[in-house]
């Protein structure tokens, strides 16, 4: 019988999935039949960009929490595929930092050059996942959803590929339910310009919290404050962003903060982070996990320990995104192959035990971007994913990392070389902090002058 | 063995059915194992206020569409339960279009009166629902929310009562993708404050899209455009308020509408109705249906013709809200109960074509109430509902329609008298228009003169 694998999710991680095993395809191997799961009408996951918040048109969670505007908040050479780099797909090199809609176009790239579409059923979601010991597969339910018909198929292999960063983690706070305004989660989060001329409220303490901070800046609201829990950021805000520490109560649209300070705010954006969300799979196989660099339970970030032909990827905090997807999905790849052997439960399971001993003890950011990438060369040694110059991209971060301390608004506009090429990236035309207009064809202006 | 009823949902319906067991036992009769899932962490459905929006804090979609000073927008004299008559709750009489929390209070009233509260398991969301031929049993997986916990249970019945006012229907119009401001439908609307000085259009012809307009203007919107699709609703709105036919496109903040004309706007609230939306439900079950007064596969509008021991409760188009769901519940109970026998598939299918057919020939909206006041009586004369005055809620809907074209700001000033009690309604100490504070103590004020 043949060997059938379900993939939850078109997204890089899913996509990554499928394009592993075109590339064993292309080198002669035989593949198994793939059946990749996606609720969303095309593919791309949060880089598919919507309009849409909450309910999608089928009634289901909006998966979209990219916004308008939005640009890569890492440099993009930290994240290139090694087997199909910037410079091949755009045909010049281009600035390191491009807003969404070049890395969604960059990613569909590669994508319809191995030609997986044809393994991916649309505007299908995956209802439940549960584990049938008898016959030794997987019970998936899927919802075509234009039908709204449900249906139980069997596979021999589940890679979960939906991602974490789309169903919202959001608290409660004195006084939100008599707020004289708009309360909203950093997920449904689409357009800077709502809050133009308004005082604005933001809760939370990482890269949302900065991120919408500036952009809701940048696009003209009155003031922005901050609010944090553990600590501030501390960058050099420009005028009219503030760090306080965390909101205490609402009186009416009077912010109080725990240091005793207050603030009168028109609207209140929450980013306060997201959670790993499975309500499609059944308990005993379902992820349980803050966002941490290397998830409990997980194998090499990857394998489900009670059961490892469960898959998980992409689950890890980020710094790291899809080459991490990439170097996962071919591990993944393998093992489904025959290619990889796991050892015992037991030994994954001490595996996966110093790895996390190991996490908790990373004194900083910098220790945190090694680990991380040690992660990436842990897997990369067990498969054939195509080398790159993973220390350059150690480097790369640790530099990004300083330019961010020294300009929160200026980082964007630095360029770095690629791991793939050594091609040293240019600076783009306009500086982020002044560049109103983010379509691919104003951004690419810069390799192809108008 | 007992029988196990479980029940999908605490709002309205969901305690008419546990409230009509209860008086069953009351009454001295054996009453099976209830088990009411419901997946907020407290009972009344849509009256139970939420500042969330979207996603909650559990990761699902949020029920709740209710939003801040909403007041009741048909004579309270109309869903006055008989058997628990607002005078009885209240120790007094109370006006005719009391707010939100008031009619939530007295929800609760009776809730408590009978004690059901201990068969509800609350923070439980139901996951999948199907059919189990071979041992005549339903397998509902169940999922408790706090824990993440999933398992599986059998039940002789199901009943679900999750209502059909929850999952947006949205429609997406070319330009949504690049307005430049917030776009919602109103299943996500909270607080019209956030539109004070706004210039706003308004997407529906309906209710939602009538209630959201005026309490816009009422709260300090700067314009309300109407858009509608079928016809103009035709009220005699306030300055400021102005209906247009539908909307063709955005062009930046600029609305362009069918007939040529065109508005800048701020915020676009999409007030364009509901999904009937039962992704928990294997496909042979699943209801599938418009927003009707008597919809398709359920007879008697209760159970589903093709396996009745599934029930479905307040699915219908409302002008009727808590007395319909209560005829409902009693009858759907009597079923359970040996009671009530049902008569062949044929013939059950043949009564809901002829109710069918019969709703589609309804020439006006008095027929449609007279329509569903006779689905109401066809019920009550299954079953031992107290009787009401049935009559008389048909003429204050008529009568209400007609308040309504003659004021659209002050029919909510009007007074009806009780079906159960006869007793005439006091008129409230504030004009609706004029009311900001939409509080229970507020609004008693008028009983119990401060
Ligand atoms: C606001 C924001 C900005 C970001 N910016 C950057 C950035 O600048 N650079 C960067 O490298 N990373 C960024 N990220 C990180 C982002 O998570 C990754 O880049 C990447 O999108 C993760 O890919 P994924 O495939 O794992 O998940 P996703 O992109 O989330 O894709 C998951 C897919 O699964 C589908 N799916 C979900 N549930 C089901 C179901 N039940 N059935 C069927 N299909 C389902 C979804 O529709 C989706 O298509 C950002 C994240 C956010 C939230
Ligand atoms: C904006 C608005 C205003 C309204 N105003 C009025 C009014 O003025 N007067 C009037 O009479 N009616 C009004 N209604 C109509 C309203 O639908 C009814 O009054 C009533 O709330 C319907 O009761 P229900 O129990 O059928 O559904 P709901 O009140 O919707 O309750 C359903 C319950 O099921 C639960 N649930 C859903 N899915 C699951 C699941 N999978 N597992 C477990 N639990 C689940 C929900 O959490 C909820 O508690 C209004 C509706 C809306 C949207
Ligand atoms: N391209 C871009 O520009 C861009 C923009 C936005 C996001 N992103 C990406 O999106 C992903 C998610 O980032 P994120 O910032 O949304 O999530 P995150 O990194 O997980 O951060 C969550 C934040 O919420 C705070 N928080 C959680 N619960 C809180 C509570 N109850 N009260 C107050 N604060 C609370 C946390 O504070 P503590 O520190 O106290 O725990 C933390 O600061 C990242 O991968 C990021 O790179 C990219
Ligand atoms: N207490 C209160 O004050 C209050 C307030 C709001 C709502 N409610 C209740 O809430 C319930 C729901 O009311 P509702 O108004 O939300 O829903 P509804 O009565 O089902 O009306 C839906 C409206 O959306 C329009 N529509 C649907 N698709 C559209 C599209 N693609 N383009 C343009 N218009 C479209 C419909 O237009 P067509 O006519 O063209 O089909 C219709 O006017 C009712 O029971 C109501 O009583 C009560």
């Amino acid at each position: 019988m043949v060997t059938r694998v379900a993939i939850v999710g078109a997204g890089p991680s899913g996509l990554a999935q499928l394009h592993a095993f075109e590339q064993a395809r292309a080198g002669g191997a035989e593949i198994p039949e793939l059946v990749c799961f996606e609720k969303q009408d095309d593919w791309g996951g949060l880089w598919n960009y919507t309009w849409r918040s909450g309910l999608d048109q089928y009634g289901n969670p909006c998966h979209g929490s990219m916004y308008r505007y939005l640009w890569s908040n890492g440099p993009k050479e930290c994240l290139e595929f090694s087997d199909y780099t910037f410079e091949q797909h755009f045909g010049t090199a281009i600035p390191s930092f491009p807003p969404r809609e070049v890395l969604y176009d960059y990613i569909k790239g590669r994508a319809e050059a191995s030609d997986v579409r044809r393994h991916i059923r649309f505007d299908t979601a995956v209802r439940w996942i549960e584990y049938d010991p008898a016959r030794e597969t997987f019970d998936v339910t899927v919802e075509a959803l234009a039908e709204g018909a449900s249906r139980v198929e069997q596979f021999d292999h589940v890679i979960v590929a939906t991602g974490h960063f789309s169903v919202p983690n959001v608290p409660d706070f004195p006084g939100f339910d008599r707020f004289p305004g708009r309360i909203l989660h950093s997920h449904d989060f689409r357009d800077a310009q709502e809050f133009a001329g308004r005082d604005l409220l933001v809760v939370g303490g990482s890269y949302s919290a900065e991120d919408i901070a500036l952009q809701a800046k940048k696009y003209g609201a009155n003031s922005v404050t901050i609010s944090y829990r553990t600590a501030p950021m501390g960058f050099p805000w420009p005028d009219g962003i503030a760090e306080v520490p965390l909101l205490s109560r609402l009186e009416g649209r009077t912010a109080h903060f725990a240091d005793g300070s207050a603030r009168d705010v028109d609207a209140i954006i929450l980013c306060t982070g997201y959670q790993h969300h499975f309500p499609f799979v059944a308990s005993d196989l379902r992820l349980r996990t803050a966002n941490v660099l290397y998830p409990p339970d997980l194998y090499k970030g990857v394998f489900w320990t009670d059961n490892p032909k469960m898959m998980y990827l992409g689950m890890q905090d980020q710094f790291y995104t899809f080459t991490l997807f990439d170097a996962e999905a071919w591990v993944a790849r393998d093992f489904v192959l025959g290619r990889l052997e796991l050892p015992s439960r037991e030994e994954m399971e001490k595996d996966v035990a110093e790895w996390r001993a190991r996490e908790e003890a990373l004194p900083d950011a910098f220790a945190q971007i090694d680990f991380q990438a040690d992660h990436i060369a842990d897997l990369m040694a067990l498969t054939d994913y195509p080398a790159f110059d993973l220390d350059l991209t150690r480097a790369h971060f640790k530099k990004w990392e300083h330019d961010k301390e020294e300009s929160i608004i200026g980082y964007r506009d630095r360029g770095f070389s690629s791991p793939c090429t050594g091609t040293p990236a240019p600076i783009h035309h306009t500086l982020w902090w002044e560049a109103h207009d983010d379509s691919l064809t104003t951004f690419l202006r810069t390799g192809h002058p108008a």
